[in-house]
This record gives structure tokens, sequence and C-alpha cells, in this order.
């Protein structure tokens, strides 16, 4: 399968390519605004895989080009560029293009982070809405933290939860989460379910900020 | 230490009841508006618990006695009676009566359950605020299944979410929590925090309602 992390040269789809690079053969196309960052992120992700054993070819695109050439689009972009990235990529998507979703508003203040949804009800939502109607839209990957999945020394033992009204495209990134070792996927229901999967996300930060064995925590659920 | 189960009657009563009954040897106090329902479950969890191999008297009283007698006071009611029961013991507490609130407010359709929290901006900032001013208000057991508290037989291995602003009172709720066997307690800072804690209460039942091998599910964060 053919995967495109848009916004791929931040955390969370430096910690998807480097999970997907190591633990699958799927082909990985990192995507940006500027074409020239995606190239030099792809590189060093290959170079990050060379060093665990992984002779992988990643390439960088500008975001148009990557979600044009992809059967999996991930908007590893951050909330406020969610709506931006689909209308940007629009034209490039189709019935037959998953898009995936794992951004969440959040605000800080001196206590934590809080969950700050938009008026969709959540970022997943907000990306429904403005996706092309017949593209198959999941919310997935919302609660890792993106630093413990880039630590490849690291081994995960987590859940992600995904929520879609479209059950073949929850089948298939159901498939590609539990591709990556130590990673199981649970369903969460449909997309009006989202809300609650991003709440975690502040809260998996606030866990962290006040339990210090507790660096980028995740869930799982049992 | 004398813990007063107000609404103790209830499931996430019975839960704490059965758990500490077992685990501890803490005074356990039954509070209901009805104090004959209350001395009815009292008796209930009595026989439970002899079943299990333990000898125990567990007494049941009106809300207001059940509080006035007690160090620590959870109140296990329902979240829209939270807060009137908060005013119909509030001459009983004092500063040295730790107020615990596990209560979620959650509105349901045919997806699942969302997060509805009052105007306060949770149940637990709600309790807090109709609290006597001098009473530490802790936020804790939100996310627990009650029928897993409440099944002996089941061996769990879960956390529960610590909020407040009374660090005292925190420590000695953490104490209580991890006296139970297989139950963690971690600290997620101020009442403020209290929101994204509360909102995975409807989050582990929609997945229990999605995944039917993981029935009465919980957290670990790990």
């Amino acid at each position: 399968m053919r995967i495109a992390l848009l916004g791929g040269t931040g955390d969370i789809g430096e910690g998807l390519a480097l999970r997907w690079g190591r633990d699958t053969d799927h082909e990985l196309l990192i995507g940006s605004r500027d074409p020239e960052k995606a190239r030099d992120a792809a590189d060093e992700y290959e170079a990050t895989l060379e060093d665990h054993g992984r002779e992988r070819t990643i390439k960088g695109f500008a975001n148009e080009m990557a979600a044009d050439r992809a059967d999996v689009v991930v908007l590893a972009v951050p909330p406020y560029y969610a709506g931006d990235t689909v209308d940007a990529v629009a034209d490039k998507l189709d019935e037959e293009t998953i898009l995936v979703t794992p951004a969440v508003g959040m605000k800080g203040d001196e206590d934590g982070l809080h969950y700050h949804p938009p008026s969709a009800g959540s970022v997943t939502e907000l990306v429904a809405g403005r996706a092309p109607e017949n593209v198959p839209v999941v919310g997935a990957f919302h609660n890792l933290a993106a630093a413990a999945l880039a630590d490849l020394e690291r081994d995960i033992n987590l859940d992600t939860l995904l929520v879609a009204n479209d059950d073949d495209g929850k089948a298939t990134v159901r498939q590609l989460a539990e591709e990556i070792d130590g990673l199981r996927a649970l369903d969460v229901g449909p997309l009006a379910n989202a809300a609650e999967v991003e709440s975690v996300t502040p809260l998996v930060i606030n866990i962290a900020k006040y339990n210090t064995d507790l660096e980028d925590v995740g869930a799982k659920w049992l």
C-alpha cells in the first residue's frame, strides 16, 4: 500500500513514518507544503531506518503530489491547518483514497492542556466535513505520543482508537495500525464519537506533566 | 480511616465498598437518602464479602449521618444529584473531611455516549463549587467500570486519575485508591483538569460497546 504523510516533516508524521518504515513494507511518501523540506525529512527518516537495519527508499513531495499518488493519506498536520490541507489536496482524493486524521485541538494554561474542539465537534468531524463527500475519513492515531513513536529503541504496548462511518476504510486503517509492532487498534464507532477520543490527547499530556516517570505516555484499554 | 459512600447503594458505591471491604481494614459506611435501603445494601455487601472470606461489619445510614461520621466522603451518586447531595450534607463537612467525587455527566444517542459536562466545566468542579470552602475536594474513580469493581472474581490492572487543588487530600485518596489490589493512582493536577479525566468515562463505555471482548473496560496509562 502507498501511504502519504501530509505534514510528514512534523513530529507525529516522523513517528508514523519510522514505525511503518521499520515494521512494514508499505511505500511511504512524505508530504509538506515545501517539497524541499519533505525531501530532507524523507532522507533523514531513511538514515534513521538504516541505523536500525532497514534499507528503505522514502520520497518527499509537495502535499498535493504525495496525496495524488497515495492509497492512504494521513493528515499529520497541526489542527488549525487540517481543514486547509484537505482543501489543498481535495481534487487528488476520491473514494479509493482513505483520509486519516490524527489531529486534536487543544489549549494550554498553567494547569495543563485542555480539549478545545472546533465547532464541528472534533477535528476528525471537521476534516470529514471538508473532504469530498465520497472520500472515506478515518480518525486514528490521536493519542500516541509522537516522541514515543519516533524513538525506535522504545518498545510500545499501546492502543489506538478508530472512528469512521466507512467500515472498509476503518478496516484498512486498523490493519495498518496493527502492523506497527506493539500497537493494537480498537473500534470506537462512527465519527460522531471522535470528541471523546480526541480528548484523551490533552489528558495524556497532563498525565505526563504530573507524573515524571510517565514521559510520552499513552493508553491501553483493559 | 472511616469512609462514607453516599449513594452507596448504587453500582459504583457497591464496587468501591466491595474492593475496600476485601482489600483494606477501613471502616465503611453506606449512605442513602433512605437509611433502610442503605442498611439493606450494607447487609448485602457484608454477605458478598463473607463469601470471599472477609468477615466485615458494614453499616448503613442516611447520607447526612454517614457523612457526619466519616473522614472521607465519596459522592457515589448520579451526576445530576451530586450538587444536591453536597448541599444536604454540607453542615457535616469540614476541613478534616475529604470529599471525593467520581460522577460524570453523559448523554447518549444511537452512536454511543458523549461527554456532557455541567456549566461549571465538570461535575468535579461543580462539586467543589457547592462544597463549603474549607473542604478538600478530590476527583477520583471516574473511569472505573462499576461492574468490574463489583465482580470480586475479576482481577483488575487499572489506573485511576486524581485531580485536586488540595495536596494532602489528594495524597490520602491516592493511598486509599492504591490499597485496592491492582489499582494505581496517577496525578493529573488541579481540579481545572477534571474535564479531560471525566471525558474518558463515556469513551470507555463506547470502547466496550464496539469491542465485544472488552466488557467493562478501563484504562492503563503506559
